[in-house]
Protein backbone atom coordinates (compact mmCIF):
# COMPACT_ATOMS: atom_id res chain seq x y z
CA UNK A 1 0.00 0.00 0.00
CA UNK A 2 1.11 3.23 -0.87
CA UNK A 3 0.60 6.77 1.02
CA UNK A 4 -2.17 7.49 -1.70
CA UNK A 5 -4.32 4.47 -0.87
CA UNK A 6 -5.42 6.23 1.80
CA UNK A 7 -5.97 9.62 0.01
CA UNK A 8 -9.98 11.12 0.22
CA UNK A 9 -10.57 13.98 -1.87
CA UNK A 10 -14.39 14.55 -1.82
CA UNK A 11 -14.84 11.93 -4.71
CA UNK A 12 -16.10 9.23 -2.79
CA UNK A 13 -17.55 9.40 0.93
CA UNK A 14 -15.37 8.09 3.61
CA UNK A 15 -16.70 5.04 6.23
CA UNK A 16 -14.24 4.39 8.99
CA UNK A 17 -15.67 1.51 9.76
CA UNK A 18 -14.80 0.00 6.38
CA UNK A 19 -11.00 1.43 6.50
CA UNK A 20 -8.16 -0.40 7.65
CA UNK A 21 -6.35 -0.16 11.47
CA UNK A 22 -3.57 -2.08 10.54
CA UNK A 23 -0.37 -2.89 8.81
CA UNK A 24 -1.64 -5.80 6.90
CA UNK A 25 0.56 -7.67 4.28
CA UNK A 26 3.03 -4.61 5.20
CA UNK A 27 4.07 -6.31 8.48
CA UNK A 28 5.81 -9.13 6.17
CA UNK A 29 8.15 -6.21 5.56
CA UNK A 30 8.53 -4.17 8.88
CA UNK A 31 12.48 -3.70 8.27
CA UNK A 32 12.14 -2.09 4.68
CA UNK A 33 9.25 0.16 5.69
CA UNK A 34 11.42 1.24 8.70
CA UNK A 35 13.97 1.89 6.86
CA UNK A 36 11.97 3.73 4.29
CA UNK A 37 10.84 6.01 7.07
CA UNK A 38 14.50 6.81 8.01
CA UNK A 39 15.30 7.63 4.38
CA UNK A 40 12.07 10.02 3.95
CA UNK A 41 12.59 12.03 7.63
CA UNK A 42 16.40 12.43 5.95
CA UNK A 43 14.58 13.89 3.09
CA UNK A 44 12.36 15.70 4.72
CA UNK A 45 15.42 18.12 6.51
CA UNK A 46 16.80 18.63 2.96
CA UNK A 47 13.47 19.83 1.75
CA UNK A 48 12.80 21.81 4.30
CA UNK A 49 15.81 24.04 4.74
CA UNK A 50 14.58 24.90 0.50
CA UNK A 51 11.51 25.24 1.84
CA UNK A 52 12.32 27.30 4.35
CA UNK A 53 14.92 29.37 2.31
CA UNK A 54 12.29 30.16 -0.63
CA UNK A 55 9.68 31.29 1.82
CA UNK A 56 6.89 31.73 -1.21
CA UNK A 57 4.56 28.24 0.69
CA UNK A 58 3.69 27.60 3.98
CA UNK A 59 2.49 24.11 5.19
CA UNK A 60 -0.03 23.26 8.09
CA UNK A 61 -0.26 19.45 9.20
CA UNK A 62 -3.28 18.86 11.15
CA UNK A 63 -3.52 15.66 13.13
CA UNK A 64 -6.36 14.62 14.28
CA UNK A 65 -7.16 11.42 15.85
CA UNK A 66 -9.58 9.43 18.70
CA UNK A 67 -7.25 8.91 22.29
CA UNK A 68 -4.16 6.84 22.07
CA UNK A 69 -3.95 6.29 18.06
CA UNK A 70 -0.39 7.94 18.31
CA UNK A 71 -0.39 11.44 17.35
CA UNK A 72 2.09 12.66 19.68
CA UNK A 73 4.47 9.98 18.95
CA UNK A 74 4.33 10.58 15.04
CA UNK A 75 4.99 14.03 16.00
CA UNK A 76 8.28 13.15 17.78
CA UNK A 77 9.49 10.53 15.53
CA UNK A 78 8.62 11.79 12.12
CA UNK A 79 8.64 15.28 12.59
CA UNK A 80 11.55 15.20 14.67
CA UNK A 81 13.52 15.30 11.39
CA UNK A 82 12.86 18.97 11.32
CA UNK A 83 14.67 22.32 11.48
CA UNK A 84 12.49 23.53 15.03
CA UNK A 85 13.97 26.83 13.46
CA UNK A 86 11.25 26.70 10.98
CA UNK A 87 8.55 24.55 13.19
CA UNK A 88 5.53 25.05 15.49
CA UNK A 89 4.03 22.57 16.74
CA UNK A 90 0.35 23.51 18.39
CA UNK A 91 -1.54 21.75 20.50
CA UNK A 92 -5.27 22.76 20.91
CA UNK A 93 -6.55 22.18 23.96
CA UNK A 94 -10.16 22.88 24.95
CA UNK A 95 -10.32 26.67 24.51
CA UNK A 96 -10.26 29.19 26.90
CA UNK A 97 -12.38 32.22 27.54
CA UNK A 98 -10.69 34.34 25.20
CA UNK A 99 -10.90 31.99 22.66
CA UNK A 100 -14.43 30.91 23.29
CA UNK A 101 -14.83 34.72 22.90
CA UNK A 102 -13.72 34.56 19.37
CA UNK A 103 -15.52 32.70 15.62
CA UNK A 104 -14.06 28.98 15.77
CA UNK A 105 -11.18 29.78 13.69
CA UNK A 106 -9.47 32.07 15.01
CA UNK A 107 -6.81 30.41 17.34
CA UNK A 108 -6.04 28.42 14.50
CA UNK A 109 -5.31 31.55 12.39
CA UNK A 110 -3.20 33.08 14.70
CA UNK A 111 -1.09 29.90 15.30
CA UNK A 112 -0.86 29.76 11.01
CA UNK A 113 2.80 30.13 10.07
CA UNK A 114 4.23 32.26 8.10
CA UNK A 115 5.21 31.38 4.35
CA UNK A 116 8.69 28.99 4.47
CA UNK A 117 7.43 26.99 7.83
CA UNK A 118 5.48 24.18 8.89
CA UNK A 119 2.98 24.33 11.70
CA UNK A 120 1.90 21.30 13.33
CA UNK A 121 -1.27 20.73 14.49
CA UNK A 122 -2.00 18.17 17.35
CA UNK A 123 -5.77 18.57 16.85
CA UNK A 124 -7.32 21.66 15.48
CA UNK A 125 -10.36 23.50 14.29
CA UNK A 126 -11.83 19.77 13.38
CA UNK A 127 -12.31 19.31 17.05
CA UNK A 128 -15.18 21.95 16.75
CA UNK A 129 -17.27 20.23 14.96
CA UNK A 130 -15.94 16.69 16.39
CA UNK A 131 -16.04 16.81 20.40
CA UNK A 132 -18.11 19.59 19.90
CA UNK A 133 -20.92 18.35 17.95
CA UNK A 134 -20.31 14.70 20.00
CA UNK A 135 -21.08 16.53 23.42
CA UNK A 136 -23.86 19.61 22.28
CA UNK A 137 -21.39 22.15 23.61
CA UNK A 138 -22.27 24.74 21.12
CA UNK A 139 -25.47 25.17 23.15
CA UNK A 140 -23.62 26.19 25.99
CA UNK A 141 -22.02 28.65 23.44
CA UNK A 142 -22.70 32.71 23.94
CA UNK A 143 -23.81 33.44 20.54
CA UNK A 144 -26.43 35.62 18.86
CA UNK A 145 -29.93 33.80 18.49
CA UNK A 146 -29.52 34.37 14.38
CA UNK A 147 -26.61 31.70 14.74
CA UNK A 148 -27.45 28.81 16.78
CA UNK A 149 -31.17 29.11 16.00
CA UNK A 150 -31.07 27.07 12.76
CA UNK A 151 -30.76 23.40 14.09
CA UNK A 152 -27.67 21.33 14.82
CA UNK A 153 -27.72 19.78 11.73
CA UNK A 154 -27.47 23.26 9.94
CA UNK A 155 -25.07 24.12 12.16
CA UNK A 156 -22.19 22.06 11.75
CA UNK A 157 -23.24 21.94 8.08
CA UNK A 158 -22.20 25.58 7.82
CA UNK A 159 -19.26 24.53 9.90
CA UNK A 160 -18.19 21.81 7.69
CA UNK A 161 -18.59 25.05 4.60
CA UNK A 162 -16.43 27.12 6.53
CA UNK A 163 -13.63 25.14 7.03
CA UNK A 164 -14.15 24.35 3.36
CA UNK A 165 -13.87 27.98 2.31
CA UNK A 166 -11.47 28.68 4.71
CA UNK A 167 -8.68 26.05 3.68
CA UNK A 168 -9.50 27.10 -0.03
CA UNK A 169 -8.59 30.76 0.76
CA UNK A 170 -5.34 29.03 3.06
CA UNK A 171 -4.06 27.08 -0.69
CA UNK A 172 -5.26 30.03 -2.74
CA UNK A 173 -2.92 32.07 -0.54
CA UNK A 174 0.08 29.98 -0.37
CA UNK A 175 -0.52 27.35 2.12
CA UNK A 176 -0.87 23.69 1.79
CA UNK A 177 -3.15 21.74 4.63
CA UNK A 178 -2.14 18.39 4.66
CA UNK A 179 -4.71 16.71 7.04
CA UNK A 180 -4.67 12.89 8.60
CA UNK A 181 -6.60 11.06 10.57
CA UNK A 182 -4.74 8.51 12.63
CA UNK A 183 -7.48 5.22 12.60
CA UNK A 184 -6.96 3.72 15.48
CA UNK A 185 -8.59 0.37 16.51
CA UNK A 186 -10.65 -0.34 19.37
CA UNK A 187 -9.25 -3.17 20.55
CA UNK A 188 -5.62 -1.76 20.26
CA UNK A 189 -6.84 1.85 21.99
CA UNK A 190 -7.75 -0.45 24.89
CA UNK A 191 -4.47 -2.14 24.47
CA UNK A 192 -2.46 1.60 24.98
CA UNK A 193 -4.91 2.55 27.61
CA UNK A 194 -4.22 -0.61 29.86
CA UNK A 195 -0.54 0.56 29.38
CA UNK A 196 -1.15 3.79 30.08
CA UNK A 197 -2.40 3.15 33.40
CA UNK A 198 0.62 0.15 34.04
CA UNK A 199 3.39 2.19 32.86
CA UNK A 200 4.22 4.53 36.06
CA UNK A 201 6.00 6.84 32.96
CA UNK A 202 3.05 6.75 31.08
CA UNK A 203 0.46 8.25 33.90
CA UNK A 204 0.28 11.36 33.03
CA UNK A 205 -0.79 10.45 29.73
CA UNK A 206 -4.12 8.78 31.17
CA UNK A 207 -7.49 10.36 32.43
CA UNK A 208 -10.66 8.96 33.36
CA UNK A 209 -12.77 10.90 31.27
CA UNK A 210 -10.61 9.18 28.57
CA UNK A 211 -13.10 6.33 29.40
CA UNK A 212 -15.93 8.22 28.84
CA UNK A 213 -15.31 9.46 25.53
CA UNK A 214 -14.27 5.69 24.51
CA UNK A 215 -17.86 4.97 25.45
CA UNK A 216 -18.53 7.07 22.23
CA UNK A 217 -16.43 5.41 19.95
CA UNK A 218 -19.02 4.38 17.54
CA UNK A 219 -20.93 7.71 17.78
CA UNK A 220 -17.62 9.35 17.13
CA UNK A 221 -16.60 7.11 14.29
CA UNK A 222 -20.03 7.95 12.57
CA UNK A 223 -19.44 11.91 12.63
CA UNK A 224 -15.38 11.50 11.62
CA UNK A 225 -16.68 9.65 8.33
CA UNK A 226 -19.20 12.50 7.77
CA UNK A 227 -16.66 15.13 8.75
CA UNK A 228 -13.83 13.61 6.65
CA UNK A 229 -16.44 13.46 3.72
CA UNK A 230 -17.80 16.90 3.75
CA UNK A 231 -14.05 18.77 3.89
CA UNK A 232 -12.04 16.55 1.64
CA UNK A 233 -11.36 18.33 -1.38
CA UNK A 234 -8.76 17.63 -4.36
CA UNK A 235 -6.63 20.58 -3.11
CA UNK A 236 -6.96 19.97 1.11
CA UNK A 237 -7.72 16.22 0.75
CA UNK A 238 -7.39 14.09 3.71
CA UNK A 239 -5.63 11.03 4.44
CA UNK A 240 -6.87 8.21 6.62
CA UNK A 241 -4.06 6.26 7.63
CA UNK A 242 -3.91 2.61 10.11
CA UNK A 243 -2.67 3.69 13.26
CA UNK A 244 -2.41 0.07 15.09
CA UNK A 245 0.98 -0.76 14.41
CA UNK A 246 3.31 2.29 15.15
CA UNK A 247 6.09 1.75 12.87
CA UNK A 248 3.67 1.61 9.45
CA UNK A 249 1.93 4.64 10.77
CA UNK A 250 5.06 6.65 11.04
CA UNK A 251 5.96 5.29 7.51
CA UNK A 252 2.81 6.60 5.73
CA UNK A 253 3.06 9.85 7.70
CA UNK A 254 6.58 10.35 6.32
CA UNK A 255 5.92 9.17 2.94
CA UNK A 256 3.23 11.94 2.90
CA UNK A 257 5.24 14.56 4.41
CA UNK A 258 7.89 14.18 2.20
CA UNK A 259 6.03 14.14 -0.82
CA UNK A 260 4.23 17.04 0.23
CA UNK A 261 7.49 19.09 0.60
CA UNK A 262 8.35 17.87 -2.82
CA UNK A 263 5.43 19.26 -4.63
CA UNK A 264 6.01 22.71 -2.23
CA UNK A 265 8.40 25.72 -3.85
CA UNK A 266 11.61 24.44 -2.71
CA UNK A 267 14.21 26.65 -4.68
CA UNK A 268 16.76 28.34 -3.08
CA UNK A 269 16.54 32.01 -3.98
CA UNK A 270 18.35 32.73 -6.98
CA UNK A 271 20.50 35.62 -7.42
CA UNK A 272 20.71 38.63 -9.76
CA UNK A 273 23.90 39.29 -11.54
CA UNK A 274 24.41 42.42 -10.04
CA UNK A 275 23.58 40.51 -6.22
CA UNK A 276 25.79 38.06 -7.12
CA UNK A 277 28.86 40.64 -7.78
CA UNK A 278 28.31 42.39 -4.75
CA UNK A 279 28.77 38.81 -3.37
CA UNK A 280 31.93 38.48 -5.08
CA UNK A 281 32.74 41.92 -3.71
CA UNK A 282 31.78 40.58 -0.18
CA UNK A 283 34.40 38.03 -0.42
CA UNK A 284 37.55 40.00 -1.63
CA UNK A 285 36.66 42.14 1.56
CA UNK A 286 36.58 39.39 3.71
CA UNK A 287 39.72 37.74 2.19
CA UNK A 288 41.86 41.18 3.03
CA UNK A 289 41.12 41.86 6.14
CA UNK B 1 -31.79 61.48 3.04
CA UNK B 2 -31.53 58.51 5.46
CA UNK B 3 -28.81 56.57 6.13
CA UNK B 4 -30.24 53.86 5.07
CA UNK B 5 -30.25 55.31 1.50
CA UNK B 6 -26.71 55.41 0.72
CA UNK B 7 -27.08 51.18 1.50
CA UNK B 8 -25.32 48.63 -0.78
CA UNK B 9 -26.27 45.19 -0.47
CA UNK B 10 -25.37 43.52 -3.76
CA UNK B 11 -28.98 44.14 -5.76
CA UNK B 12 -27.06 46.90 -7.70
CA UNK B 13 -23.89 48.00 -8.68
CA UNK B 14 -22.04 50.84 -6.96
CA UNK B 15 -20.42 54.24 -9.20
CA UNK B 16 -18.94 56.15 -6.89
CA UNK B 17 -18.70 58.93 -9.67
CA UNK B 18 -22.90 58.90 -9.78
CA UNK B 19 -23.03 58.89 -5.36
CA UNK B 20 -23.34 62.33 -3.97
CA UNK B 21 -20.53 63.46 -1.98
CA UNK B 22 -22.08 65.85 -0.40
CA UNK B 23 -24.93 67.19 1.80
CA UNK B 24 -27.30 68.45 -0.98
CA UNK B 25 -30.71 69.59 0.67
CA UNK B 26 -29.27 68.56 4.23
CA UNK B 27 -27.42 71.47 4.28
CA UNK B 28 -30.61 73.67 5.06
CA UNK B 29 -30.99 71.72 8.14
CA UNK B 30 -27.43 71.68 9.46
CA UNK B 31 -28.21 72.08 13.47
CA UNK B 32 -31.27 69.52 13.29
CA UNK B 33 -28.67 67.11 12.33
CA UNK B 34 -26.11 68.15 14.48
CA UNK B 35 -28.52 67.97 17.17
CA UNK B 36 -29.22 64.48 16.18
CA UNK B 37 -25.74 63.27 16.20
CA UNK B 38 -25.31 64.48 19.60
CA UNK B 39 -28.75 62.33 20.82
CA UNK B 40 -27.08 59.24 18.79
CA UNK B 41 -23.88 59.41 20.27
CA UNK B 42 -25.32 59.02 23.28
CA UNK B 43 -27.83 56.12 22.65
CA UNK B 44 -25.03 54.52 21.14
CA UNK B 45 -23.17 54.78 24.54
CA UNK B 46 -25.73 53.51 26.11
CA UNK B 47 -26.93 50.59 23.93
CA UNK B 48 -22.29 49.48 24.02
CA UNK B 49 -23.36 49.23 27.87
CA UNK B 50 -25.57 46.56 27.54
CA UNK B 51 -24.19 44.99 24.18
CA UNK B 52 -20.94 44.59 26.12
CA UNK B 53 -22.77 42.84 29.30
CA UNK B 54 -24.23 41.05 26.94
CA UNK B 55 -21.17 39.34 25.10
CA UNK B 56 -23.15 37.56 22.27
CA UNK B 57 -22.47 39.82 19.05
CA UNK B 58 -19.20 41.36 18.41
CA UNK B 59 -19.18 44.29 15.63
CA UNK B 60 -16.32 45.15 13.32
CA UNK B 61 -16.85 48.88 11.75
CA UNK B 62 -14.26 48.92 8.59
CA UNK B 63 -13.96 52.62 7.63
CA UNK B 64 -12.68 53.38 4.05
CA UNK B 65 -12.12 56.43 1.81
CA UNK B 66 -9.59 58.27 -0.12
CA UNK B 67 -7.36 60.65 1.72
CA UNK B 68 -8.81 63.52 3.74
CA UNK B 69 -12.26 62.23 3.67
CA UNK B 70 -11.85 62.27 7.27
CA UNK B 71 -11.64 58.73 8.79
CA UNK B 72 -9.56 59.70 11.71
CA UNK B 73 -11.38 62.67 12.68
CA UNK B 74 -15.13 60.66 12.21
CA UNK B 75 -13.44 57.78 14.71
CA UNK B 76 -12.89 61.18 16.89
CA UNK B 77 -15.98 62.85 17.16
CA UNK B 78 -18.41 59.77 16.28
CA UNK B 79 -16.73 56.97 18.19
CA UNK B 80 -15.57 59.12 20.85
CA UNK B 81 -18.85 58.22 22.75
CA UNK B 82 -18.20 55.13 23.05
CA UNK B 83 -16.15 53.31 26.40
CA UNK B 84 -13.34 52.95 25.36
CA UNK B 85 -12.80 49.13 27.55
CA UNK B 86 -15.00 47.48 25.21
CA UNK B 87 -13.73 49.22 21.70
CA UNK B 88 -10.17 49.00 19.60
CA UNK B 89 -9.09 51.03 17.12
CA UNK B 90 -6.63 49.43 14.39
CA UNK B 91 -5.08 51.77 11.80
CA UNK B 92 -3.90 49.06 9.24
CA UNK B 93 -1.01 50.86 7.38
CA UNK B 94 1.64 49.46 4.83
CA UNK B 95 1.76 45.90 5.81
CA UNK B 96 5.38 44.54 7.88
CA UNK B 97 7.63 41.87 6.54
CA UNK B 98 5.77 39.15 9.11
CA UNK B 99 2.39 40.25 7.88
CA UNK B 100 3.26 40.12 3.88
CA UNK B 101 4.51 36.44 4.92
CA UNK B 102 0.66 35.03 5.83
CA UNK B 103 -2.34 35.22 4.01
CA UNK B 104 -4.01 39.23 3.52
CA UNK B 105 -6.63 38.41 6.06
CA UNK B 106 -4.50 37.24 8.86
CA UNK B 107 -3.29 40.57 10.55
CA UNK B 108 -7.37 41.73 10.22
CA UNK B 109 -8.18 38.34 12.47
CA UNK B 110 -5.93 38.62 14.79
CA UNK B 111 -7.65 42.00 15.51
CA UNK B 112 -10.53 40.67 15.28
CA UNK B 113 -12.59 41.63 19.07
CA UNK B 114 -14.05 39.23 21.48
CA UNK B 115 -17.65 39.15 20.95
CA UNK B 116 -19.17 42.00 23.25
CA UNK B 117 -16.21 44.34 22.00
CA UNK B 118 -16.40 46.93 18.94
CA UNK B 119 -13.95 46.81 17.03
CA UNK B 120 -12.70 49.82 14.45
CA UNK B 121 -10.82 49.34 11.36
CA UNK B 122 -9.17 52.58 9.87
CA UNK B 123 -8.47 51.23 6.77
CA UNK B 124 -8.67 47.32 6.40
CA UNK B 125 -8.12 43.83 4.35
CA UNK B 126 -9.75 46.38 1.64
CA UNK B 127 -6.66 47.75 0.86
CA UNK B 128 -5.38 44.52 -0.59
CA UNK B 129 -7.59 44.74 -3.24
CA UNK B 130 -7.09 48.64 -3.06
CA UNK B 131 -4.30 50.33 -3.30
CA UNK B 132 -2.56 46.48 -3.99
CA UNK B 133 -4.53 46.35 -7.00
CA UNK B 134 -3.87 50.19 -8.44
CA UNK B 135 -0.12 49.41 -7.97
CA UNK B 136 0.38 45.93 -8.59
CA UNK B 137 2.09 45.40 -5.47
CA UNK B 138 1.18 41.63 -5.68
CA UNK B 139 3.66 41.32 -8.47
CA UNK B 140 6.45 42.01 -5.59
CA UNK B 141 4.71 39.25 -3.60
CA UNK B 142 6.44 35.89 -2.44
CA UNK B 143 4.05 33.26 -3.22
CA UNK B 144 3.79 30.25 -5.41
CA UNK B 145 2.75 30.30 -9.15
CA UNK B 146 -0.07 28.49 -8.67
CA UNK B 147 -1.34 31.54 -6.65
CA UNK B 148 -0.19 34.28 -8.98
CA UNK B 149 0.03 32.92 -12.27
CA UNK B 150 -3.55 33.39 -12.57
CA UNK B 151 -4.02 36.46 -14.45
CA UNK B 152 -4.34 39.63 -12.49
CA UNK B 153 -8.16 40.03 -13.31
CA UNK B 154 -8.33 36.07 -11.88
CA UNK B 155 -6.19 37.00 -8.61
CA UNK B 156 -8.11 39.87 -7.03
CA UNK B 157 -11.72 38.62 -8.39
CA UNK B 158 -10.31 35.32 -6.20
CA UNK B 159 -9.98 37.99 -3.10
CA UNK B 160 -12.98 39.12 -3.73
CA UNK B 161 -14.97 36.02 -3.38
CA UNK B 162 -12.67 35.60 -0.06
CA UNK B 163 -13.45 38.55 1.59
CA UNK B 164 -17.05 37.88 0.79
CA UNK B 165 -17.02 33.94 2.32
CA UNK B 166 -14.95 35.83 5.39
CA UNK B 167 -17.51 38.16 6.19
CA UNK B 168 -20.21 35.69 5.76
CA UNK B 169 -18.30 33.03 7.93
CA UNK B 170 -18.13 36.06 10.64
CA UNK B 171 -21.73 37.01 10.66
CA UNK B 172 -22.48 33.45 10.78
CA UNK B 173 -20.54 33.31 13.60
CA UNK B 174 -21.58 36.33 15.86
CA UNK B 175 -20.20 39.55 14.14
CA UNK B 176 -21.70 41.90 12.44
CA UNK B 177 -19.69 43.48 9.89
CA UNK B 178 -20.62 47.43 9.33
CA UNK B 179 -18.99 48.61 6.55
CA UNK B 180 -18.45 52.53 5.32
CA UNK B 181 -16.78 54.17 2.68
CA UNK B 182 -16.79 58.04 3.03
CA UNK B 183 -16.79 59.98 -0.25
CA UNK B 184 -15.43 62.55 -0.45
CA UNK B 185 -14.79 64.95 -3.78
CA UNK B 186 -11.35 65.51 -5.53
CA UNK B 187 -12.27 69.19 -5.12
CA UNK B 188 -12.65 68.62 -1.13
CA UNK B 189 -9.39 66.71 -1.39
CA UNK B 190 -7.67 69.46 -2.95
CA UNK B 191 -9.09 71.86 0.02
CA UNK B 192 -8.28 69.82 2.88
CA UNK B 193 -4.83 68.54 2.00
CA UNK B 194 -4.53 72.55 1.11
CA UNK B 195 -5.21 72.95 5.07
CA UNK B 196 -3.00 70.46 5.70
CA UNK B 197 -0.22 72.31 3.61
CA UNK B 198 -1.08 75.68 5.50
CA UNK B 199 -1.48 75.10 8.81
CA UNK B 200 1.63 73.93 10.88
CA UNK B 201 -0.78 71.79 13.34
CA UNK B 202 -1.89 70.07 10.35
CA UNK B 203 1.68 69.88 8.27
CA UNK B 204 2.34 65.66 9.99
CA UNK B 205 -1.14 64.93 8.42
CA UNK B 206 0.61 65.54 5.02
CA UNK B 207 3.05 63.56 2.62
CA UNK B 208 4.51 64.56 -0.68
CA UNK B 209 3.30 61.23 -1.68
CA UNK B 210 -0.64 61.73 -0.90
CA UNK B 211 -0.25 64.04 -4.44
CA UNK B 212 1.36 60.64 -6.21
CA UNK B 213 -1.96 58.56 -4.90
CA UNK B 214 -4.17 61.83 -5.55
CA UNK B 215 -3.16 61.69 -9.71
CA UNK B 216 -5.15 58.42 -9.56
CA UNK B 217 -8.46 59.75 -7.69
CA UNK B 218 -10.18 58.50 -11.10
CA UNK B 219 -8.76 55.11 -11.49
CA UNK B 220 -9.33 54.45 -7.42
CA UNK B 221 -13.27 56.19 -7.58
CA UNK B 222 -13.60 52.67 -10.99
CA UNK B 223 -11.73 49.95 -8.88
CA UNK B 224 -13.85 51.13 -5.84
CA UNK B 225 -17.00 50.77 -6.93
CA UNK B 226 -15.93 47.66 -8.48
CA UNK B 227 -14.88 45.95 -4.94
CA UNK B 228 -17.75 47.64 -3.40
CA UNK B 229 -20.40 45.80 -5.79
CA UNK B 230 -18.29 42.99 -5.59
CA UNK B 231 -18.56 42.38 -1.91
CA UNK B 232 -21.75 44.24 -0.80
CA UNK B 233 -23.94 41.84 0.51
CA UNK B 234 -26.92 41.67 2.29
CA UNK B 235 -25.66 40.44 5.31
CA UNK B 236 -22.90 42.46 5.22
CA UNK B 237 -23.49 45.72 2.93
CA UNK B 238 -21.29 48.62 1.90
CA UNK B 239 -22.81 52.12 2.40
CA UNK B 240 -21.40 54.88 1.03
CA UNK B 241 -21.31 58.54 2.58
CA UNK B 242 -20.92 61.50 1.05
CA UNK B 243 -17.83 63.06 3.19
CA UNK B 244 -17.18 66.91 1.66
CA UNK B 245 -19.35 67.60 4.70
CA UNK B 246 -18.17 66.69 7.92
CA UNK B 247 -20.99 67.70 10.16
CA UNK B 248 -22.92 65.49 7.56
CA UNK B 249 -20.52 62.61 7.63
CA UNK B 250 -20.51 62.25 11.42
CA UNK B 251 -24.32 62.35 11.75
CA UNK B 252 -24.58 59.26 9.04
CA UNK B 253 -21.97 57.34 10.40
CA UNK B 254 -23.67 57.91 14.38
CA UNK B 255 -26.61 56.54 12.36
CA UNK B 256 -25.33 53.85 11.17
CA UNK B 257 -23.30 52.50 14.24
CA UNK B 258 -26.65 53.16 16.86
CA UNK B 259 -28.87 51.35 14.21
CA UNK B 260 -26.38 48.70 14.34
CA UNK B 261 -26.32 48.15 17.54
CA UNK B 262 -29.80 48.17 18.13
CA UNK B 263 -29.87 44.81 15.83
CA UNK B 264 -27.24 43.48 17.93
CA UNK B 265 -27.99 41.60 20.89
CA UNK B 266 -28.19 43.69 24.05
CA UNK B 267 -29.58 42.45 26.81
CA UNK B 268 -28.17 42.49 30.11
CA UNK B 269 -27.58 38.89 31.24
CA UNK B 270 -31.20 37.67 33.35
CA UNK B 271 -30.48 35.59 36.69
CA UNK B 272 -31.66 32.54 37.71
CA UNK B 273 -33.48 32.53 40.94
CA UNK B 274 -31.19 30.67 42.32
CA UNK B 275 -28.20 33.64 40.92
CA UNK B 276 -30.83 35.89 42.34
CA UNK B 277 -31.24 34.48 45.88
CA UNK B 278 -27.64 34.12 46.29
CA UNK B 279 -27.36 38.23 45.31
CA UNK B 280 -29.48 39.04 48.02
CA UNK B 281 -28.03 36.66 50.56
CA UNK B 282 -24.47 38.70 49.52
CA UNK B 283 -26.27 41.53 50.21
CA UNK B 284 -27.54 40.89 53.50
CA UNK B 285 -23.67 39.66 54.05
CA UNK B 286 -22.08 43.56 52.63
CA UNK B 287 -25.06 44.77 55.33
CA UNK B 288 -24.00 42.61 58.34
CA UNK B 289 -20.25 43.60 58.43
Amino acid sequence: MKAEDFRFDGHSPCDLTELPTGAGNAKEDKPKYQARTAANVEEMGRLQDAFYADGREGLVIILQALDAAGKDSTVKHVMGGLNPQGVTVHSFKQPSAEELAHDFLWRANRALPPRGNIAIFNRSYYEDVLVVQVHDLQKTYRMPPRTTDVGQGEFFRRRYRQIRDYERYLHENGYRVLKIFLNVSKEKQKERFLERIQIPEKNWKFSESDLKERARFDEYAKIISEVISATATPDCPWYVVPADQKWYTRYLVSELVTQTLRECCHEYPALSDEARARLRECRRQLEEY
